[in-house]
């Protein structure tokens, strides 16, 4: 995710560069063919470039809305994995602890099952993280996982949901063994299945592009509407007497629409381990600080910042 | 599915063939009518292009909106099957691996129970997927259960309404036997009726087209543009003393529009077995995949990818 | 519902005859007064006309995106109305058949029970539909309700809200007699809660048109719009050198906008007994044909089709 | 709420009097300094407005669809306190009777339980009503509550929500006499809050208004486009010969633009005690005449029917 | 929160500074070139300025529907606490007092309890209210938190999310000590988990700026356009005669869309501490006034009012 506000204008034309260049090749040429070689017919009326412009526009907001919208979906899911797993922590916490005073279990055996269930909700989180970006740093799960799980989890195609159908499972010995009380799991079940949903959904945005018909209709008439505006200005500002200005002008227009499209394209996809992801690296950081400080654990992981204006 | 960026400029000309040809005999016909013929009064002014351009634009937009939305609530609905088909597997699983380390029942028991559901749910997606693209290869659904059950459905007029009455049932006799907690239901009830919802909205979008009134005024709407356009054209490409460029910017603007209605057309109806559709294939290969990987089976299908871009 | 892809041109006739003649008559005065009259004075710039369109476009854009919205709601909220049907006849079939097995009651009593609320859940949607469309053939719920059940329900001026209150009071009655189990009515009293909350939803579609204003408005605008045109017009087809050419165009643009404030009033009221209406006697056969499939029935109601192209 | 589909002329005049005084001064001002005083250079390009009517536009429609929305959603949260009203009484009913049959309490002891609670929860209807609307008649509440309890009532400074409170503690105390079951409150509980957010929502949209900012910028650039638009129109019209009719033309247009700010405007407040309030009397009649139906009783209060097309 | 309805002049040119500054010194420049210097080509053809205008317009309506999204979703979120602590302090004075009457209590243990618990409710909205402002006046805590408690808080890094997790563990020892009832906690559960997914979603508003991409190139198009527009009008302004009245005219434009621009952006961002916030502070102040009058107490904390039209 971009946190800084201005952006370097070498950054932004570098980005640009394909809609620049063919802008400004298609531009100088419709001005070399009609001002110096006197080909005064290639000029359109300017009701062309209006119509097109008209029709692109339809298509760059709606796929900038429906692009936007992805984004702020996934980033939600995961203001759900955060809240979700803030609520599994609180109640895996209160419920255990009362084995104790009940006299159901002792401290140690609590203490280590609160540990354990806890630190597999933040391996989950990290999982999901990985499993989304496509990446294989499994090594990241370690700490968080006993060696015979983590074993177990690298054979496994769906490591999250192999984590959540663990949890499941010492749920149900953790009521057999009475740190948990008989009814504990109507309120735990909702949230576990609350974690499979929200793996669900992010595969949903994961697996499905916005619809490539948009994508490549939006850059074809992109292309379209940048190849017909020189030839629909050139003949006003002929008559303006400037017609040397028509080739700022048209990249300059060129330029504005290309933006358009692109800030819709790289929002389609938040999880491509790209600096306009949502920051799921920095979300897992706050899961494992929020969670190992729930715990009572005095040594928490340093807060992700932003570096250079980006976050993770 | 479509999930190729760049399409084929021939699939496209054919696919838009119909417009490409009404459009160009049009264009063709006002020229020759105009500039050959000298029938110079045939020309519009181009503020009647513009106005019904302006018109045509509202429908589309909608249509393209709301043709959108279908889609994607139905890849959503699809979405929370594959979600509840991991969590009813997961609720599952822990409950009655819990009914053996009890003694409430023998492993054989158990596993037979847990293979029996599980399987079924399987062979619900599958049965959704027929159901939705109204086909009738129901013997795909044969692998996953009893012959009896299999029997028995064939002669149902709604299959995956019966397999979900089924697991209602079994569910309470998994109850009766002990396999099952006494509690348990209270998770695995919503978990059911999440499917007989996914099933009735995805039966809403398949049965309810979006409004007929669209679909045809949007058709009109973009013939009569097509119509108008060269002659509101004509007279200012003319004033630019280039006539004949009017013909194939009248087919561009025309191509234009219609690719934006074909679009909007082809996205309303996502269960059709076109592959435009939500790839139902590949998410019944992912829930089987995943179902079986949680029932501990070690020969998962060969998982689909897409094949010259497409995915089903 | 309208199924049928193609109208008829002259039902689209005479269903725009109004604005059809309207736009006749004005246009054909506007010429003569001009032409004929040589009144040219009464010619208005095109910018007159162009302002007025834009914000006739805002209105009717607006109208058609709520109008679709209450549309789209109805028929969800009906597709609800299927879904639970089905959830609350697989429950009380799963709950109550296992009363049988356990001993707890006798299959015959089991039948009569499951018969008599999955009937009365039949008569619930009939009678919603009855009740949005305010018909009285009360008669149509007969078949579905004892008779002195019958006989208290004409009396009663709410009269789906009194089978529900019915079915509440039935299976308290069945969890006392033990055809029920004790945490039953936990998955059960959602279900009912639902069919409250769908048909509180539909009266709030039903009672409350969409504002008047915007009703009101729209016509006027809409007149204004088609008076205004053709003297914005006459102007610039008089410079073509084609003045009557006005009347034909100004009718037909006249007419698209018609069409698109016709659109959307159809669509505002989905519960009218008309054409537009979403399918409720449709959607009741399918809940009539399901629930009965569920109890093990042989001899379904036939399948509703649609006829000429309509389904009601 | 306005249910007459026809309004009366005078009336739309005076509402938009302010508007119409405007436009008319400065029309008929520019008109006078333009053609009677020959000063000439007073008019400016139709550019000019032009662009400030689509700027206007945009926040015309963005305050349209947001007002509404506010409105739509306070007509939906007070259909969701009929729906929930409903499931009440259903569920006070079915689970109160119960205890008769079962002989935990007498028949007396239950009907005076079900009347006190489903009154007090029509008197909550009366009371959110009153309270949304500022209104102090709170005797209108007088029938529905013993003396008591109206009397405490009138010294509490959050009324609706003192009477949730005490059904609250009313259903514990249902509980602990056996008129209620053991586990009736897990079906009640969702019901009572159920209405604390319904409560809360309508707080939410009367302390809220809709942004200021979007308020003061309409109405300010309104009134910038009511004052350019004469002089954008006077150059055209009076190239057409007839540059009266920009008087006319100008106001029309204002009009137009006018009513589109003043429909937003009236629809942002829905709780007012004005016409185009959604209809809170008539909502309280519909509860108290279906919960007075459902315990039972014959005299019903009357139906609240509209008058003069309007219905509070 | 804005609540005054009129703004003043100076207020608003003061805020729009920047935008009226630049336009000026554009604009007289454009003017002083093109009149006093005759340097006449440098206007532009008007075309140019209504194709920026326009793609400004898209991001401009994108940003303000967006930006208010946020402002009304995070309004939304605090009503949401608003409902849920009367939700929660209605459950737990229900469930509470019934313990004094079935004599498994004192009273004084219960009202001990019942106010522990609804101050630290009380505490959770102050605390929340100050974390998402980032203020540090944790002080204002102090009186509804033990001495011991708000010691331990301030060495936490999280603080709201801390006093739910004590909310959660005191409700157990609340059912251990039979204060509350052993079922209990299904109504409570889900009333805690609400108020963490209320956090979290402030936590998503607060720490995920509108995307920044959208920022950036709004102010940089914003900058193009006004840069632009006094060459675009100067041409036509001068075919009026009154080349001067383009500076007004320009900025006036300018203007307008600035605002459209800074409208957006102050509410992008509700938890500012700032005039445009939510007001955090006075729903706080309504639920500490809610909560202590249904403990019962008599001297309710002042009600906050607006102050010069402004309210926190």
């Amino acid at each position: 995710m971009i946190l800084r506000k201005i952006f370097n204008p070498f950054a932004v034309a570098r980005y640009m560069r394909t809609e620049l260049v063919v802008s400004t090749v298609i531009s100088v040429s419709v001005y070399f063919l009609y001002h110096n070689q006197h080909l005064e017919k290639v000029s359109l009326p300017f009701s062309i470039a209006a119509i097109l412009g008209s029709a692109l526009a339809i298509f760059l907001a709606f796929r900038n809305n429906n692009a936007y919208s992805r984004w702020w979906e996934a980033r939600t899911i995961w203001g759900g994995v955060i809240n979700n797993s803030r609520i599994f922590a609180r109640q895996i916490i209160a419920n255990a602890d009362n084995a104790v005073i009940i006299g159901k279990a002792s401290k140690q055996q609590v203490e280590a099952f609160k540990k354990e269930l806890i630190y597999r909700q933040i391996a989950f989180a990290h999982a999901l993280r990985l499993h989304l970006r496509r990446q294989n740093s499994w090594e990241e799960l370690k700490h968080l996982l006993s060696a015979g799980e983590f074993e177990e989890l690298s054979k496994k195609a769906n490591k999250p949901n192999y984590l959540l159908q663990n949890q499941g499972i010492r749920i149900k010995e953790g009521m057999r063994s009475e740190i948990l009380g008989a009814f504990d799991n109507i309120s735990l079940e909702p949230t576990l299945a609350g974690f499979n949903n929200f793996q669900g959904s992010c595969e949903r945005i994961k697996n499905t592009p916005l619809l490539r018909q948009y994508h490549f209709f939006t850059k074809l008439f992109l292309l379209v509407f940048m190849v017909i505006l020189p030839f629909s200005l050139i003949s006003d500002f002929n008559k303006m007497g400037m017609p040397i200005l028509m080739i700022p002008l048209s990249i300059l227009v060129a330029f504005v629409f290309g933006v358009m499209g692109k800030v819709g394209e790289v929002n389609e996809d938040p999880f491509e381990n790209r600096i306009t992801d949502i920051p799921m690296t920095s979300m897992c950081n706050t899961i494992e600080r929020d969670l190992k400080e729930m715990l009572g654990e005095n040594s928490l992981p340093t807060k992700l910042e932003s570096e250079n204006g980006y976050i993770y």
